[in-house]
C-alpha cells in the first residue's frame, strides 16, 4: 500500500537517503529537520506515518512524539521512531512518549519496508472507524477517541500467549513480561487454549513438526480473534519467513536473541494499538445504538422503526401480509407530568416500556414512538394472536397501578390501544400506521382503557 | 493479509490445484463442489473470498454468484468469477450476477494472488464500515446496505479519466466506454484535470518520460482521490509492473492488446465497488448524524449536548471559564397542542428552531433539549455579550406571530429564559446547566416571556 510518510531528523543525509529508499518504493515523502519544523508542517498536512529520529537538538523525538499524539488531530498517526542500535532502552521511553513501533540506525530496507507497510495497513482500518470522528468535528466537536498515551498495564488483566517449544527460551521470554501480564505458554499444540482470551500471542517460527506461518494465518481468519496483535520469533537469517508473517497480516518480530526492552516495548505498542482500535469500535458501536434507540425508556426510536417497517413490508419479504401493529397511548398522561412533575412522567414511561417488554416475543419490536405513545410491530401474526397480546397489555397496564419516587401512592394508568393488520392488505407502512391511527383515535374518543381495530 | 477462501468447482482435480496453491501462501481454504454444496456452506460458514467456476451442471457459476450477491448474509463477499480464456463476453454475465472480479483458465498463479489480495484488502476496509450493519442486525433488523446487483451507468453521470500517451490507443480504449461513460483522455500531464471529478482513472504504464507508477501512488496519497478505483494498462511481459501496481493499491490491471468485453467488465466492476463503498460510508454518516440530532428540528440533541459540555469544559481548555448557557422554554406550549394539533406543535418547534439558529453565532450550539426546551451553549461569552444575545432571541420569538398550516391567523408565542456563566465559577456541565435551571424557572414564576440569571 502505497502512503504519505513525514520524515524527521536533524542531519540531511539520513533525511536524503530515506527519502530516496521510500520514493523507491513509491511511498509519498515529505521531510522535515527538526521537530519544530515537523510540527509546523502537520498543521497543514496529515502523513500517514511518521519516522521520526530520537537524537536531535532543541526538541528531541520523544517530546515532538507526545506532541503528535496529544493533538487530537495528529493522535491516530503511526509514528516510527529510529533509535541507534544500542540504546534499547530508550525504546521504552518513546513508548510512553506514543510512539507505535521503533527501527535502529542504520535502518536496512527490509525491516523499514515490512513495519511501515504494517502500520499504514492498520491505519487504513482505522480511518475507516475514524470517519465518523471527522464527521463529528467538521459539524462542530471535538469528540476524538484519544490515542491511549498514558497506558498502565496490570498483570492480573493482561493475557498473553506464548507458543514456543523450548522451555528455557519460553520461561525467559515470559519473565520479561512478568510486570505486566499473565503469560500462558504453549509448545505448539493449541486445542486446549481458549484463544480469543488473549491481548497477544507471540509464535516462534522455529516450532518442531509445526508451521508457525499457517498457524498465524489460522489465527487471523478465526473470526474471533482476528484483531488480536500477534508477533513472531524468528532467527537471524529468517529475513524470508518474517517478510511473509508481516504480509500474512502478523504485526510486528522479534529477532532472537530477543533483547528485553526490545521485546517490553514491541508487545505493549500491539497492545495499545489493540485498545486503541477497541476503543473507537466501541464509540463506533456506542453511537449506533444511540441512533437507534429511545434514551428514556432503551426502546427502540421512531427512526429505526421507520427502516424496519420498510425491511418488514418490502415485497419480496414472504412474510410481508402477516404483520400487526399495536398503537398504544397512555391515557391522561399530562395530568401524570402537571400533578407529579417531569421526573414522575419518565418513571411511568420507563415501567411501561418495562410492561411491554415482558409481554411480547423477541420477534416483536418495541418502539417509543414520541411523548407518550408506544409501538409494537408483530411479525407472522393474525388477528386472534394480536388481539390477545393487545388485550393483555392494556389489562397488565391496568390491573397493577404505577410506583413512583417521593410518592407513597401508586398512581393509576390505563392505556387506549389502536391495532392494524398487513392482510387487511394495509401492504405499505404510512397506510399500516395510518390504520391503526385510526383505531387508536377510536378508542379514545369511545372512553379509553380499550383495545380497537379488531 | 491472509483470508479465508471458498473455492466452488465440480471438477475436483481443479479444486485440489487452487486449494494447494492457495494454502502455499498460507491463505484458509474451504471447498465445495457444487453451487448447492456452496450456498449451503454460506449458511454457516463467511469465507472473506469466493473463488467461483461458470460451468458447473444444476445450477451454473451466474446463479450462484446471484444468490450470493442477492442475500444480505453475503452481500459483501467478493466472488471472482473463473472464466475459460476465449469466453471474454461471459465476463459482462457475470458482472450482471454480480462478480467483483475475472480470471481466466488455466489460472494463473501471478494474478491469482495479486487479485486475491486486492480484493481481500478492500474487503477488510468494507468490513470496518458493516460492522455497524452487524450490530444492528444482531439488535433485530436486517438494514443492510445491499451490494448494487443491477446498476446502470449512464455517459452523462459517469467520467472516466484514460491517462495515455498514444492518441490511437487512447480513442480505442475511449470508444468501449461509449455507452456507458464520458471519458476525458491525457497524455500524462494531469496538471489541468480536476482528479477528484472522476469515478475511475485509467493508467498506461508505458508513458513517455512519466513514471505511471509514481501517478498512481500520487493519487492514492492524495485525500480527495483515495478512494477513485485505479486500473492500470501494462504490456504482456510487465508482470513485475503490474505485482508493484497492485502494491501500491492499484484496484486492477488490463493487459495489452486490451479485450473490450474484459475492459467493460472490469471497468464497471471497479465503479460498482466504489458506490458499494460509498453507500456504507454515506450510510454511517446518516447514522451518526442521526445519533447526534433531534428529528423534528435539525438541532444537536441532548446526548450531544452532554459530550460537547464536557470537552467544552474540560480542565485542559483554556477558554473553560467563558462559557455561557441559554436556557429556554416555550411558555404555553401544551396550549398549542391541545388547540392546534401535534402537527402544528411541531410547526412552531421547527420555526423556533430556526430563530435560534439566525441569532447566534457558528461557534455557538443549539440544543433541543427536549420537548419544548432548548439551550444555546455560548463559548467565548461574557454577561454583557450572553443577555444581549438572550435578550435579542426573546425579542425576536415574541415579536412576529408564529404561522402554522391549515389555519390563518398566525400564533403568538413567548418564551422565558435563564442564563448562566462558567465565569461564576460553575465549572461542570451538571452545576452550570443546574443554574440556567434555577434562572429559568425564576423567569417562568416572576411573569414569562423574560429573561433572569444576570
Amino acid at each position: 500500500m502505497s502512503a504519505r510518510v513525514l520524515v524527521i531528523d536533524d542531519i540531511i543525509q539520513n533525511v536524503k537517503l530515506l527519502e530516496a529508499k521510500l520514493q523507491n518504493e513509491y511511498f509519498d515523502v515529505i521531510t522535515a529537520l527538526s521537530g519544530k519544523d515537523a510540527l509546523k508542517i502537520l498543521e497543514t498536512d496529515l502523513p500517514d506515518i511518521i519516522l521520526l529520529d530520537v537524537m536531535m537538538p532543541e526538541m528531541d523525538g520523544f517530546e515532538v512524539c507526545r506532541r503528535i499524539k496529544s493533538n487530537p488531530r495528529t493522535t491516530h498517526i503511526p509514528v516510527i521512531m529510529v533509535t541507534a542500535l544500542d540504546q534499547t532502552s530508550k525504546r521504552v521511553e518513546g513508548l510512553e512518549a506514543g510512539a507505535d513501533d521503533f527501527l535502529s540506525k542504520p535502518i536496512k530496507d527490509l525491516p523499514l519496508f515490512a513495519r511501515v507497510r504494517s502500520l499504514v495497513r492498520l491505519k487504513m482500518l482505522m480511518d475507516e472507524l475514524r470517519m465518523r470522528e471527522v464527521t463529528v468535528e467538521n459539524l462542530k466537536t471535538i469528540e476524538v477517541v484519544k490515542f491511549p498515551l498514558k497506558f498502565n498495564l496490570a498483570a492480573q488483566s493482561t493475557n498473553i500467549l506464548l507458543i514456543e517449544s523450548s522451555s528455557s527460551s519460553a520461561q525467559r521470554l515470559s519473565s520479561y513480561m512478568d510486570d505486566f501480564a499473565k503469560v500462558d505458554i504453549s509448545d505448539g499444540n493449541i486445542t486446549d487454549f481458549n484463544l480469543c482470551r488473549y491481548d497477544l500471542i507471540m509464535i516462534s517460527l522455529s516450532l518442531p513438526d509445526i508451521d508457525g506461518l499457517r498457524l498465524c494465518s489460522q489465527i487471523k481468519n478465526c473470526e474471533e480473534t482476528r484483531h488480536t496483535p500477534l508477533i513472531v520469533l524468528v532467527d537471524e537469517d529468517e529475513n524470508d519467513k518474517m517478510v511473509q508473517a508481516m504480509e500474512i497480516g502478523v504485526m510486528d518480530y522479534l529477532v532472537r536473541p530477543v533483547d528485553k526492552n526490545e521485546l517490553i516495548a514491541r508487545v505493549k505498542s500491539q497492545i495499545r494499538q489493540k485498545m486503541y482500535a477497541e476503543s473507537l469500535r466501541e464509540n463506533m458501536k456506542r453511537n449506533m445504538e444511540m441512533a437507534i434507540t429511545d434514551s428514556v425508556t432503551g426502546l427502540y426510536n421512531r427512526y429505526f422503526l421507520n427502516n424496519y417497517l420498510k425491511n418488514l413490508l418490502c415485497p419480496t419479504n414472504e412474510d410481508r401480509d402477516s404483520v400487526s401493529i399495536i398503537m398504544m397511548d397512555i391515557d391522561f398522561f399530562k395530568k401524570v407530568n402537571d400533578t407529579y412533575g417531569h421526573m414522575a412522567g419518565d418513571e411511568v414511561l420507563v415501567e411501561f416500556a418495562k410492561r411491554i417488554i415482558r409481554n411480547i416475543r423477541t420477534i416483536d419490536l418495541a418502539v417509543r414512538y414520541g411523548g407518550e405513545e408506544f409501538i409494537i410491530i408483530i411479525p407472522k401474526s393474525d388477528a386472534t394472536f394480536v388481539k390477545l397480546v393487545a388485550e393483555r397489555i392494556r389489562a397488565r397496564i391496568e390491573k397493577i397501578p404505577f410506583k413512583i419516587s417521593n410518592h407513597s401512592v401508586p398512581i393509576a394508568i390505563t392505556v387506549s390501544i389502536g391495532v392494524s393488520l398487513s392482510a387487511d392488505k394495509y401492504m405499505d407502512g404510512t397506510s399500516l400506521m395510518g390504520s391503526a391511527d385510526e383505531a387508536l383515535y377510536q378508542a379514545k374518543e369511545t372512553g379509553r382503557n380499550k383495545v380497537c381495530g379488531l
